[in-house]
This record gives structure tokens, C-alpha cells and sequence, in this order.
């Protein structure tokens, strides 16, 4: 029986702001940084370790686990940062503001690009700012992987290669696994992982900053799953992950 | 022609606690973690940039590392560890007072451990808490690889295999590396590029948290190199660390 133990970053500084961040490379904000801290306090209290970490190659996710590493007195471990990890790209919003794109297009059409598991939003073009291909921590990516806009869909496209390729031989290898990444991508993992529908997996909102543990037979077959911590207060943040996304 | 960047941790809690450190996995101070931040801050300002990251699997190196990464925008390249890059093992003497040590064995048998290129201080026996065979960070070790002491000699020895092997290629491949690590791993580096005499190197004193440029030619031979700040302070910086040794 293996364990894997899934941890979606804390606030970032543009949730605060409700802008559309996707790629953008946005820092914690000061609740983030506890939300991390609590999670690796948490973490050692129920006697977990780990052997390797993975996360994306934004800065939101990889100080979530560094500052869970470092409570749980871990940072030596080995920690592959992948691009395929990162949030889903979300295309020409990204750097909008929430409120202000639903006047522009219509409550309907953002809750569309929000919610609906293939409608991407308006792509990038190559010589926007924004894109990826302008910023060194890609440059090493084929052109065709690089996106300019990104549905749920393509998110799992792009995540599940690395989880076959890399992270799932590391886990039945022994290793004890983390991996410390964003909502979209942790979704797509959970959508593989539970066989789940397209409108399941859009309508399940995973807390930030709670460790949410997988036990897989050995095939990485799911035999149960359940977040670590405070059940009452997690319930709280998962049903105010929900509002979150209804109010905007 | 190459470049490569050397960066000795900031200060540690020990540091200032006046005990020999060696292999003990001790946290950097708040001036520590000032200096790292100054060198991240000068590295960006003299417009370096890095591609990939070489550290210890010591938190005060791996820290000063992350602190500087972060202040260069750079946290999201590939960060190695390896405990080729720890610091010399201080055998039986970790964890000891510094001036209690020299008052039981004679500033002349202190002195000779600390400053000798080949004399290690007593070993560690197997059943000893601190002997790094109970560590998990080193289960994946040979046994004959894991030290009860070590001299600069010995850490020269273990620590250049891993330039040859994995360090000096990604250099030559074109990467811009960075090499976070410990006095006196630093020393081995230094000692082997600059074919130093054992005499030369036991005299050579590294200052925390400067970054040290070597610019090496094609076959990564020393043509130049220097600190990065202001070169004032660091003069002042080395004849402290060089005081720092007389006088215990």
C-alpha cells in the first residue's frame, strides 16, 4: 500500500485581488505563508515524511513546500520542479481583473471559462508579454507544449504524461511522495486517480493549504483519501472555496 | 569561458554559540539570513543570473541558497543536493564548546585539528547519536562513504568526485551554476582549481555570504576571479573570519 499526500498552495496575492493568475508567477501573501506553516505543523504531527517532493516552477507552490519542508525539518530532501505541474494556463484573462471580465463578457461566458471542463479561455497570442515562450523558465520546452490558453482538459493532458512518466514509477519505487502544487493540476491528478466524471471534477474544490492524503493499492488504485487536520475547519474551506467561485 | 558562482552560508546559530558544527544540521541566524539576502540582492544587481543550483543537504546552506534565490526571482531552477557539498565532519568533536575543547586537549592539539591540512579531530564511534549512519538523509549511503571524522583532506577527497562527475559537466554544458555550500567544502573547490599547496589552502579564509566569481576557461582552468559587494567590507569581512581562528 502506498500514500501520497497532495498540497495545493496557500492565498496567493492576487486572490486577495481577484485577478486571474494561471502562469502569472504571483508570491504568497501573508495568509499563504501560515497556511503552509500550519500544513507542515500539521504533517509532523501525524508522523509523516517524506523521501521527495514535486512541485511547479511557480513561486506560490514552491515556497508552499519549502516552508512546509522546513516545519516538518525535511529540506534536504531531493525536490523536482516541473513545469506540468503548474496552475492551468488561463490565456489573455490572466492579470484581469474578475469582477471587471464579467462586465465585459457576461457572468455567463466567465462562468463557461471557469467552470466547464474543455472551453478555454481567449488564448494568448505569441507576441503578448504574457506568453510563456518570452520567459526563461521555458525556454527549454518544445514550442508545441508551450500554451497560450489552457481549458481544465488540456491541464490533465499536460499534467497526467509526468505523473506516468515520473511520479508514479517514484512512488511504487517506496519512495514517500508530496507534491505541492495549484487547484487545477491537483484536480487533474484527483480526476485520474478517482476515475471521475468532467462535471465531478469541476465541481470539486480542493482547500488550500490542507494535505490531502491518498492511499493507493498497488496498482495506485485509490483505497481511500482524506485531508489532514481540523475536520470542522476544513469542511469550512472547502465550502468556501464553493462560494468563492459562485460570488465571482 | 565559463563562470561559475561560489556562496559560503551566512552565519549560524552555532556560529554565535562558539560550538564546532561539522555534519550537525544547524539553522542560520538572523544575521545569516541577512547575508544571504545581501547576496541575492548583489547577484541581481551585478545582472547575474542562474540555471541550475548546487547545495549541501545542511539547512544553513540549502537556506541561504533559497533566500538568495528568492531575491534573485530565480527560485523555480533545479536545486541539487548533495552531502558531497557538507561541510568537513567534525568527528567527536561536534556539538563541543569551542574553548572548552581547547582547555581539555591544549590550544596546540585544537589548533592542529582546525588548521592542519590532514590531521582529523577523534572519530565518532558507530553507536554515537551524532554518527550520520542514523540520519535518513544518508540511508542511501555507502557505509565506507559515511565519515566518523573527516580532515580538509578527506573532504577534499569526497567532495571532488562530484565536481568531476556531475558539477564540471553541467558547467561545461553551457549552464549557468551556482554552488551554495560550507567553508570548508568550498576550500576543496578552491584548493583543486587553483592547485593550491595544503599550506595555501589551510590559510585561505572564505567569507560568509560573499558571492566568490570564478571565471574559468574551456577547460574549466581559473583565469580570474573575485568577490561580488563592496570590496571594503569584504576585506574587512575575511580578516574577520581570519581573527575568528587566532583567537580560538
Amino acid at each position: 500500500m502506498y500514500k501520497v499526500v497532495l498540497l495545493r498552495h496557500g492565498e496567493s496575492e492576487w486572490n486577495k485581488l481577484n485577478l486571474f493568475t494561471g502562469w502569472t508567477d504571483v508570491d504568497l501573501s501573508e495568509k499563504g505563508i501560515e497556511e503552509a506553516r500550519q500544513a507542515g505543523k500539521v504533517m509532523k504531527e501525524e508522523g509523516y515524511t517524506f523521501d521527495i517532493a514535486f512541485t511547479s516552477v511557480l513561486k506560490r507552490a514552491i515556497k508552499t513546500l519549502y516552508i512546509a519542508q522546513e516545519e516538518m525539518d525535511l529540506l534536504w530532501i531531493p525536490v523536482i520542479k516541473s513545469w506540468r505541474l503548474n496552475e492551468r494556463h488561463y490565456g489573455a484573462l490572466q492579470g484581469l481583473n474578475k469582477a471587471e471580465t464579467a462586465e465585459k463578457y457576461g457572468d455567463e461566458q466567465v462562468k463557461l471559462w471557469r467552470r466547464s471542463y474543455d472551453v478555454p479561455p481567449p488564448a494568448l497570442d505569441e507576441n503578448d508579454p504574457r506568453y510563456p515562450g518570452k520567459d526563461p523558465r521555458y525556454k527549454d520546452l518544445d514550442k508545441k507544449d508551450i500554451p497560450l490558453t489552457e481549458s481544465l482538459k488540456s491541464t490533465v493532458e499536460r499534467f497526467l504524461p509526468y505523473w506516468h512518466e515520473t511520479i508514479a514509477p517514484t512512488i511504487k519505487s517506496g519512495k514517500k511522495v508530496i507534491i505541492a502544487a495549484h487547484g487545477n493540476s491537483l484536480r487533474a491528478l484527483v480526476k485520474y486517480l478517482d476515475n471521475m466524471s468532467e462535471e465531478e471534477i469541476v465541481n470539486l474544490n480542493i482547500p488550500t493549504g490542507v494535505p490531502l492524503v491518498y492511499e493507493l493499492d498497488e496498482d495506485l488504485k485509490p483505497i481511500k483519501h482524506y485531508y489532514l487536520g481540523d475536520q470542522e475547519a476544513i469542511k469550512a474551506a472547502i465550502n468556501a472555496v464553493a462560494k468563492q467561485t459562485e460570488k465571482k
